[in-house]
């Protein structure tokens, strides 16, 4: 199939070597070239523009950092909206907010284009081994192309229903309740290295009894590390998804006591120094921190 | 073997059935005679006090309610430490608090007697199914007496460490994990709620995604359902396990801002109403309620 | 001095009414014409738009409900910016965002305009007996204007700093301090509610003590008897404000974890139906209904 | 009259003081005799034990640290209880919790024994000065004696009931508004000092509009000059109240996120070595630090 992709990071890089793989005729464009490359010579051509990228496309991905950057690649003045054709399908797999996606579907259905919010769980080794968990809303007749291609790229994948900001909405749920795992094993540990017990036992003998789901595993051992870096999600990145949920929350009229919690220990990281070269689950230093266990002297 | 078992509440008759089952001779006790009724049809012996239990057990077993209830069992008139010999075993599955566990295993350290901690996470039909998750601690010489009996009991058995109570603290940090998982989904529910997603269908995708372990299914669909009735573990006792890890914390030194908002929705849950004969998963009810979603009518 | 006046809310018409009665030549406007008529009759004439009411002006007033209406008054079609006299100075007394602040401050600079931030603490009957709180700030030149006038409308003038956003920001450091207070009570009072000591009485006791302040008093006889109607500043007026401190904070990297509680309640009352007709001291409804002592039902 | 005292801390000291110089005939008792001896010079004659102070007198005092030290002077084999004639009087003006209260009232009632609860707000000099606010419960036949005696010692006297423990319900209430305080203005002065406003001045604007009550002159000048030595009111009899407030709380059924809050921070400051010599202002240490504003460098 003619598959365009925009937005080359390390989960849109992954994603879009394994569209090359199975077969497509791929349309790479990025911002900065440079990590166009090794998908051009993996056999993808090189857009100059996400217009560009669109204009032969039956379908064009999207993978970008936040919501001024998917406004940019669509709405821009070469944008994926100017390029693509009426009948062309947009999915759009960033973590970008609801009232984002939401404005995104419309301004879609007036010009009839097709519009699939498709986000992920999973980390880019996750991406690249195409173990992604992948949640996808639109129309019924835009799914039927989104999910066969949406198959190829991940190990499952899950319909939220036919409003595609609603898949918005459950990938920000997710990374809420993985933020709060996180604030969870940093109390916990906090509890248990004070106790004498070696944090990292403590994640061992819960992971292998009921808490045996990967974030889990996958935080429970960093923390109990206090090994913050290199970032698999970056802080900022979950600070941004947290100041997304929230606002999502309040647009319907839901308060989140715990998203609130980690909201401030977000600012409070920030505040020491602590920011885009650490991982998201940092925020579990705080817990650590309070409890006199923090390792880090945060940077001046 | 010849084994003690004290406690017949729902997870103790179940226990208890299983090492009659597994061929041992059985001597029990409960305060009301009635529960110990089908253990005796089984072939269990009744006997009429904790320390009749005790007198010819290499080990006895705990399972009650609280520190009360054990002190009651342990050290009153005619308790197990009145009635057990020299060299036996006492392991303790109760979720008591850690103060209660230091105060035992000092008490049994100077009379020659072995203590061994050894809660579980599961509910009864896991007990039953031989599928608890059991954490163990205590010196060498009685783990090694302690651990094989334990893995007639549960799938699995993790060694804390030497000092028995860290298992119990162990435990205490697992349910209050687990109180924390009950009001993300209480959370998360009530965002979807209001968007017009189906909570069920909510739980669904998330625990066909990463949030794959067993308490994400099992409260997440109690919580979608608003289904609090019957209790498999009742309010009052994950308040009282609230208190503990709180109390535990406090003499650590750590402060759990997770384990304060929950317990600040067991007072106001109780304070509508809402008590023992519910789960402790209607935690999630504040959540919902404050999105004004909750269905249920607090009790006057 | 000719002075113009935009925005005859319940405060703003009493501080434009002190005005005429002080002598001054008053030029008044307002979106809803009806509201300008006790003015006229009281000697002030009436323009058409803020900018007529600003072309002959020495000094302009506004006092308007949020950003966006100070957006509209000031830099619309035929807002203010666009009838003001270079050398003019415009006196905002609005509670508008630190950010909004900083805009217009800039843009008035560039265009040789004056801007000067004096937002107020008190309730319409302080503004009309010349008692409010007011906090200034501004370069020295246009204090030297503002000043004289601002102390005949209130009984202090504070003068914050030369950046006129920093008299914003104190007035939300103000409100937000006024929130805390009216939680704290809530809670104060359930505690004495279900110890049998009338909430009223409390309020008494501790008024008389060391919590002498006025918002002690006020508030306290209002959430004693909860009595959260007629609203004197209303709920979604106090959500806004706390939404604009949140958001201030946010900038500056402060948490801010007493407000993101207060945030929590303004969203759990407006989800059960208490909003626009009801004090903003409602926030203490929430503590006194987890403590079951509402005597509010919640409309549907 | 003929007044024992117990207790010679410095409040108490400084109330014993006043009682010998308006007449009264004062017999004295402290654990630490050294400290009795300026009341001695004073004229106040020094006894052996609580209980030879309680022998002789119609109405004896005890103004000591906390529950135990209260029940020890009181029911210890040389207590109060052991001296006191039948128809005497004991006035705790002690910060004691409501069940210690509770337990002494019901104890003394069956002995034929007076108890009144009158616990202070002040510190030292305030005591000195004889401008303590004075809280007071208990039956009408007591407070008939108590309250011409209090009302030489502060500067009102509060009637709260006639269960003596309510009032140390209502000063523990106090206490928790106190500490709320403190915690309001560390967030304040936190915004301010990032916002290039110097904390001192933000204090100085507030206090003078209508954050007019002592407590937010007397904390919030120490907590923006961030000065919490020597201490007013020491950081762990802080912690003990909220202590017991959370417990009368917890017992009456009534959530306080408020007073949870402040318990994070106890902790917290106990676990990085800020504790018996800093002032309970302190607590604002919490808020300061996690905007990154902190001057002190925890002790390890």
């Amino acid at each position: 199939m003619k598959i365009g992709f925009v937005g080359l990071g390390s989960m849109g890089a992954a994603i879009a070597m394994n569209l090359i793989e199975s077969g497509h005729d791929v349309h790479v464009f990025n911002r900065s070239p440079a990590r166009a490359e090794p998908l051009r010579k993996a056999g993808a051509s090189v857009a100059a523009s996400p217009a560009e990228a669109a204009q032969s496309a039956e379908v064009i991905f999207t993978m970008v950092a936040d919501d001024a950057a998917h406004a940019s690649v669509t709405f821009g003045d070469a944008g994926i909206a100017a390029g693509l054709k009426r009948g062309a399908l947009h999915i759009s797999m960033s973590t970008i907010s609801v009232a984002c996606a939401q404005d995104n579907a419309a301004r879609y259905r007036e010009a009839g284009l097709g519009f699939v919010s498709a986000p992920v769980f999973g980390r880019p080794d996750a991406a690249a081994a195409r173990k992604l968990f992948i949640m996808a809303a639109g129309a019924d007749e835009h799914l039927e192309v989104a999910v066969p291609l949406l198959e190829q790229l991940g190990q499952s994948v899950g319909i939220v229903g036919s409003d595609p900001s609603q898949a918005n909405l459950v990938k920000l749920i997710g990374n809420f309740m993985l933020s709060v795992i996180i604030e969870t094993l940093g109390e916990a540990c906090a509890v248990a290295g004070k106790a004498g017990i070696d944090p990292m036992r403590l994640v061992e003998l819960l992971t292998s009894a009921n808490f045996n789901a990967p974030p889990y595993k996958i935080y429970g051992s960093l923390i109990a590390a206090q090994r913050f870096q290199p970032a698999g999600f970056s802080l900022p990145l979950g600070q941004k998804d947290n100041r997304l949920m929230l606002a999502a929350a309040e647009a319907l009229g839901v308060p989140l006591p715990l998203a609130s919690l980690v909201r401030d220990r977000f600012l409070s990281l920030r505040s020491q120094g602590i920011g885009a070269e650490h991982d998201w689950s940092a925020v579990a230093l705080c817990a650590l921190s309070d409890a006199g266990l923090s390792k880090q002297s945060p940077a001046g």
